[in-house]
């Protein structure tokens, strides 16, 4: 049987800034990867994120970002890995503590916005980030792009991974996804980028942007929380695997494994 | 044997803004108190601090405070214990994230600036504190003014508390700390305060400003780490200390009893 | 012919972080108060929030506030008048750099938050946010809560100054707020609000909780931009002042007077 | 008569984080380019640094940055020359209101660090700069590294220029700096480094690494305000400068022409 994990970014409110809806969204995923302060999320939403997701058995992963709130995270810093190593481990640690307060385990760590891109192709950065994760602990799986340099140096020092997919985003025929700045590198429509969930879940494969048919690994699948068809989708993403006899559940780290 | 230990606010630099000579002043402590973020040191500093404390054998703990580095912690945050609870488990929690990369024990927590000075009279701060201490981690020392509110929050909820004196600071009767707007606040004589010190260590008193005699617990000293005559008083009050017979040893927690 | 000005708080975004319905609310009011980038707004949410005032020929104010992002700059930072003095005009003169380049003349200032409140009591801040507003620039009106000492201040040293008051807010017999940990610190009904504000403008009174009629003076009425029910009672506000002949314009500043 | 500028980067110090040897530096520059709070400085501190280079009678300059305070300004943060307009316009008019309150005019901003060196190469953003400097007042001079698109993008839109060279780094034959990951480009013999100064001011050339000899224009010095040798290098440029009959003064901008 076929299994594939529905994640999403949490936890992304900062003081009296309110973003996304994430009790309604923790309904439907099965990993929540939850903001540390640095990009977005304070110690007082963190806390609290990290109660909601226990308490609806969602998985807790930290989401570890630049430190950068004007920018959300989604602007690159011009940094070495040394820096980037030490900012993981104090983010990935700050939402631990939080899971020791709530009595629960932390699972997975999936770096956010421009951390997330530039560790997909910098092997340097991608090498940091994993080793960040593996010293501060070797049992928690770690998230990226499917095929990209931080799988592979996940996988290289001994950590789980879990290879990320995009429903509503078009492949290019060497497997990265079609940059944001072309016209075709959407897919608005919430069926067709159910159909091709469901196709990368069940063929572990993805129809190319050229017509071309290549092979991508779906371990787990992006789901956004914010956005007015946020909602509309994550749920009908859920009805759909259901329905198609998929099971939806988390990518379990050494943690969670027994 | 009468023993006490000394610590030392380490660790404050924040980016290139360097603060303190850690280095030096390491080489005469025994409780190193490392900022952790929010009022001074980031995740760099951070690293680099637990590191060198480990060398040095020096006992590793959390200097959480106010997140107001423009302040540098030492004003007052109107906010609610519950707000100050969820920092301060933030905050000792990414610094051990640092002592697990660097595979060394954390071993007390003491509050800064102005969380420090309010947690010793307001008991509903100092139970916030103590108990996100607690939560966090219960083998922790949690560090405070000697017969503060802090003390009798950590002794109530079950932590270890280790009563903190001041060598260059006069007492009131009341066994209060002479406020820095009087004129005989401070005792500038490096030799007094050391003197102040072992009367304090050996008697468990301590000559109030009226001239009467006061019980005080003193299990740990505070040293500055900055300022001119900073090293020349750590040195001193180590060689006499040492003179007089008095160990100095960090106050144990649970991890390192055993 | 009695008039009065209506006064909303815009700009209130930072980076990726959405705020209020600025849009849609300056269609209602003659005075925006816009944040400063020290509690809320940034460069970019400034200069977008003053090209749209001036548009909508609302006139521009500063809303400068402490320095706390996480808090929303509505928590007091106990910090010296100097500082708080720096502060404003920092906050003003970097406000006036969007005035220059979208080529319209600032009005007003009104502090932020807590700012505001601790004004309103304390002389000391008082005259240090009064003397920022005045040597930054003396043309500007200063906006305090009706008969604190913020106004006080404010007339001293010869500014324009516009008594603000509270249209969903009860007052005390002294002429103070109720206290918003008081059950009846809040009129929640709209027409309520509406007719406590056209009494103060047509009497220069308002009926205080014990029944008591006390003299208030209403140059400016506070209208909220944020919550479901702002935009409404902006319109009904809006609506029957006009229609009850009260002239609805700013209060004009030095620059402005010609 | 030759006449050269000597700019330094001051009020570098952020809170109770002391940076630099301000007072001292002042005694031997004509120009200081003041930090706006983005990459360091504070309002507290702009303030004073204002006041004392008015005292000394030195030109005060902006010096905006990158918002990244842990970074210094020296990372480029990936972001659009809209976002840039707008800070710069935000960090040059803050710096003005403390000219105002103390009675002085602005003759000058200097962008800082990474800031500084993306405007040399990329044309888009030294036009961002240039026309947020010309908007927010067009008589102020820009400075820029000498023959950079900043330059030119600062001539094109109207600005008076002003091209800085620096003592202490050696040139390719392009006239670029060597870059520092390069092991000769830095001069550290002061001897050298004022020799080259000379050359570059009395010949409007200056001796590439290759040995050829390349034309370059240096209206102003950049002189460091901090580390161990600043201050010598300082005095003893400008002693030698005198000395060689070259005046040393400001590059005036429209405000201080007449």
């Amino acid at each position: 049987m076929k299994s594939v994990d529905l994640n999403c970014d949490l936890g992304e409110s900062f003081g009296t800034f309110v973003v996304g809806q994430d009790k309604l969204i923790l309904e439907h995923i099965t990993s929540a990867n939850i903001a540390c302060g640095y990009h977005a999320g304070d110690h007082n939403v963190m806390s609290k994120t990290v109660k909601m997701a226990k308490e609806k058995g969602v998985s807790i992963g930290a989401h570890p970002g630049f430190p950068d709130l004007l920018g959300f995270g989604r602007r690159v810093i011009q940094t070495d890995p040394t820096d980037i190593y030490h900012f993981v481990v104090y983010q990935i640690s700050a939402l631990k503590g939080f899971c020791q307060i709530h009595d629960v385990d932390m699972n997975h760590v999936k770096p956010h916005g421009a951390l997330y891109n530039v560790a997909a192709k910098d092997p340097l950065i991608a090498e940091a980030i994993a080793k960040a994760v593996y010293d501060t602990d070797r049992s928690l799986v770690l998230f990226g792009l499917s095929g990209s340099e931080l799988i592979k140096a996940g996988s290289q020092i001994g950590l789980t991974v879990a290879n990320e997919v995009f429903a509503d985003r078009t492949y290019q025929p060497d497997g990265t996804l079609t940059p944001r700045t072309h016209n075709n590198a959407l897919i608005h429509n919430i069926e067709e980028a159910v159909e091709q969930v469901l196709t990368m879940v069940k063929t572990s494969t993805v129809l190319a942007v050229d017509g071309s048919i290549i092979p991508l690994q779906a371990d787990t699948i992006c789901v956004h929380g914010d956005g007015p068809s946020a909602l509309d989708f994550a749920k009908k993403l859920q009805e759909v695997l259901v329905k198609e006899g998929v099971k939806i559940c988390e990518v379990k780290g050494r943690n969670t494994l027994t």
